[in-house]
C-alpha cells in the first residue's frame, strides 16, 4: 500500500542529510561537548556550527539562542523564565485561547502554583485575534504577552509585529511560539519585534528531542533547567550534540527551501486540495483565515462526518492526516482551537487537518482528493445524511 | 595516535547496536508517537518496549517510569515535583554537599524563588556521609531527602537504603540521583527503598538527550514540563522516540553486562591502574572511599601536579581523562565535591578522575599507567618538586 503523509504539522520525516550529519556525531564524535579533551572538542565545534545555522533561519545572533529538548520545553522555559525574572513587579500574562498546550497548560499551572493571573484572548469564527482586545487586556502589572506565530491546527498566521508593539507599549515582554511556523514561512526575530521565540527541530525534518529558545539580549529571564552551567547557564544538562547538529542541518535545508519556491509550490498543492474538495463535496467549510495562513495547512470540516472516523478510514488507505494536534490525539475532548472558533458542534467533530510538506507531490494530492471524496461520501451514506 | 577514553563518567560511546535501533526509528519509524495513524502507531509500540527495557534495569514497573531529556531534567523534575506537590505542608529539603549540580543548583534556585529551606549534609575526608547527621537534619517540615546513589567524581556509593529509611521515618519522600550508578552496578528501586530515581541514557552507551524519572506510585508529585499530555501528563512534549528506543537498547545491553562479569572485570582493571600508580609514584592519594565505590572509578591526587595540566598533557598523548565533572570542565572553580572532602589545597588542584568502561582493555590500562607516570614525573620536574 502506498503511504501518503499529510500530517507535517504533527512531525516530519527526518531528512537523509540530517540523518547523515547525526550519524557522524553518534558514531565518531560521541564525546561530551563540555569535556576539554579530544572527545569533547570536536562535538563542541559542531554545536557552534549548528547554532549559526538555526540562528540564520530566524535572523538571530547565534549567542542569543540556546538549545532545549524541544518546543514544549522552550515554551515552558520562556513563560516561567520571564515571569520569575519579573518577581513582584507583576504577575499578569496575556495569551490567546488557541495557543499550543505547551503554553496554555503551563500558564494554567502558573495560575495555580505561582499566583499568576492570565488573560486569554478570544478569536473570531475564523480564528483571528483582535488587536483592540489585546490593547484592552494590557494592565499595569502585565509582564508578558505570549502569542504563537502560526497556529498548528488551523494554520492562521497572527500579526505578531503589531501584537509585540502593543506588548512593548504596555511595558511587557513579547514571547512567540514559532514552532509551527518555522521552515514553513520566512521569519525574522527583528521584523517580528519579539523578545523570545520558541522553535523545534522535528517540525522541519530534524530529529525529535531538540528545540531552541531565542532570548533577546537584556530580556529579563530565569533559566528553567538548571545544573552544570551549559549554554552559559541558560539551559543546563549534557548537550544533545547529535540532536543539535541535526537541527542545524535541518535549519540550513529549510532556509534553502524557503529561498527557493517552497512556499508557492506547497501553497499551490494545498489550494488544489482545498478547492477540489470544496468543489466536489457539499457541506465543506474551511476552519481558519485563508487570507493569512501557513501555505501548507488546511483545516476542513465535512458536515455530517465524524472526523475521527475519516482519519481512521483514510489511514486504512495509507493516508496519514489528523483531526488536530498530535499531542491530544486519541483524547475524547474536542480541540480547544476549534472550540474557540465557536462554529457549533456540527462543524467541530467534523474537522480534519491536512498539512503538506517538502516531500508532498502533486500526484499524492490527487490520490488524497479521490480518497477523501470517496470516504466522506461513504461515511455520509452510512450516517444517512448523504 | 591511539586514542584511549577513560572518562566514562562524563559520557560513553554510543553502542553500535543502540545506533542501529535508533537508525531504524529515524529512517523508518519517524512518525509522532502520539499520532493515531500508521506513522504514529509503530514508534509508539517501540516506546513501550523501551520502557520495559529501562524499567527492567532498575527493577521497576514500566508504568511508573517516564522519559525525560536527560539526568538534569530528571533531577530538576524530581525536586520541584515533590516540593510543589507538598504545598504548604513543608518546605524543608535535605541533600548532600557533593550532589551533582543538577540537584544543588536547582535547590539553590528553590531557596531563592520558592522559599525552600535546604540542609546540605557534609562528608568526611573520604566523602562518606553520616547517617546520624541525616537523622539530626530531619525536621517536622522536611518533605524531601535527595542523595545520589554513586558520586560522579569520586565514585562513592552511598547507603541509600539506610538514608531512605531515615527519610521515611521522618515522613519525607526519598529521591535518588542514580545517573552515575546506572549500568555500573546492579540496582533495584525496591531494594534501595527510594520513591524517585533519576537515570540517563548517555552514561550507559545510549544517546545524549534522553533520561528517565521513576516515581513510585502514590508519591506526591507535580510535573515539570507541561503541555500536550504525553507520558500521562507527567512529562509533556513530543516523544523523542529514537532517543527513547536507544535508551531501551542500551539498558538491555547494560543489564547483560551486569549479569555477566562486568563489575569484576572493570574493577580489576581499575585496581591495577590505581595500585600501579600508587606503587610507582610517591605523593599519590585516593579521593573517595575504596570500600564502597563504583568499580570503574578512581579519583587520584598527585601532589605537586596541576590536574588541569596533567589532563592536557595526557590529551596530547590521546588519553582522555578529566579533573572532575565534565559539566564544569574549563571552569576555574575547584570541584565542589573535592572541596567538601576538605583535604587541603595541595590535593585539591592535583586531582584526576579516571573512569573506565565497557570498552576499556587491559592493554589500554598499561598504556595509561606508563603515560601518567611519565607525565606526572615531567610536571613535577618542571615545577621543581620532583
Amino acid at each position: 500500500m502506498t503511504r501518503i503523509y499529510l500530517d507535517h504539522n504533527a512531525t516530519t520525516p527526518v531528512d537523509p542529510a540530517v540523518l547523515e550529519a547525526m550519524w557522524h556525531l553518534y558514531s565518531e564524535q560521541w564525546g561530551n561537548p563540555s569535556s576539554i579533551h579530544w572527545a569533547g572538542r570536536e562535538p563542541a565545534g559542531r554545536i557552534d556550527d549548528a547554532r549559526d545555522q538555526v540562528a540564520a533561519l530566524i535572523g538571530a545572533k547565534p549567542r542569543d539562542l540556546f538549545f532545549t529538548s524541544g518546543g514544549t520545553e522552550s515554551d515552558n522555559t520562556a513563560l516561567m523564565g520571564v515571569v520569575l525574572a519579573h518577581g513582584s513587579r507583576g504577575k499578569h500574562v496575556v495569551t490567546s485561547a488557541i495557543e499550543h498546550k505547551a503554553v496554555l497548560d503551563m500558564l494554567a499551572f502558573m495560575e495555580s502554583f505561582h499566583g499568576v493571573e492570565v488573560t486569554r484572548l478570544g478569536v473570531d469564527s475564523s480564528g483571528r485575534h483582535s488587536l483592540d482586545e489585546l490593547r484592552a487586556a494590557m494592565r499595569d502589572d502585565t509582564v508578558l504577552v505570549s502569542v504563537m506565530l502560526a497556529n498548528n491546527e488551523i494554520g492562521n498566521i497572527n500579526d505578531i509585529p503589531a501584537m509585540a508593539a502593543i506588548a512593548h507599549d504596555g511595558g511587557a515582554v513579547m514571547h512567540c511560539d514559532a514552532v509551527n511556523a518555522l521552515g514553513k514561512i520566512p521569519l525574522d526575530v527583528g521584523a517580528l519585534g519579539v523578545d523570545l521565540l520558541s522553535v523545534s527541530a522535528h517540525k522541519i525534518h530534524g530529529p525529535k528531542g531538540c528545540g531552541a529558545l531565542w532570548v533577546k539580549r537584556k530580556t529579563p529571564f530565569e533559566p528553567y533547567i538548571r545544573g552544570g552551567g551549559q549554554e552559559r547557564g541558560r539551559r543546563c544538562g549534557t548537550y544533545n550534540a547529535a540532536g543539535i547538529v541535526g537541527f542545524g542541518k535541518a535549519a540550513e535545508l529549510a532556509g534553502e527551501r524557503l529561498s527557493a519556491d517552497y512556499v508557492t509550490t506547497v501553497a499551490a498543492m494545498r489550494d488544489r486540495l482545498e478547492t477540489s474538495l470544496m468543489d466536489r463535496l457539499s457541506g465543506v467549510q474551511v476552519n481558519g483565515a485563508p487570507e493569512s495562513r501557513l501555505p501548507n495547512t488546511t483545516n476542513l470540516s465535512f458536515a455530517g462526518v465524524d472526523g475521527e472516523a475519516l482519519v481512521l478510514n483514510l489511514d486504512l488507505r495509507g493516508i496519514a492526516i489528523s483531526t488536530g494536534s498530535a499531542c491530544t490525539s486519541g483524547s475524547l475532548e474536542p480541540s480547544h482551537v476549534l472550540l474557540a472558533l465557536d462554529r457549533g458542534e456540527k462543524w467541530l467533530a467534523a474537522a480534519i487537518r491536512f498539512s503538506l510538506g517538502a516531500t508532498t507531490s502533486e500526484e499524492q494530492i490527487e490520490t488524497v482528493i479521490e480518497a477523501v471524496v470517496a470516504e466522506v461520501t461513504k461515511l455520509r451514506t452510512l450516517a444517512g445524511s448523504a
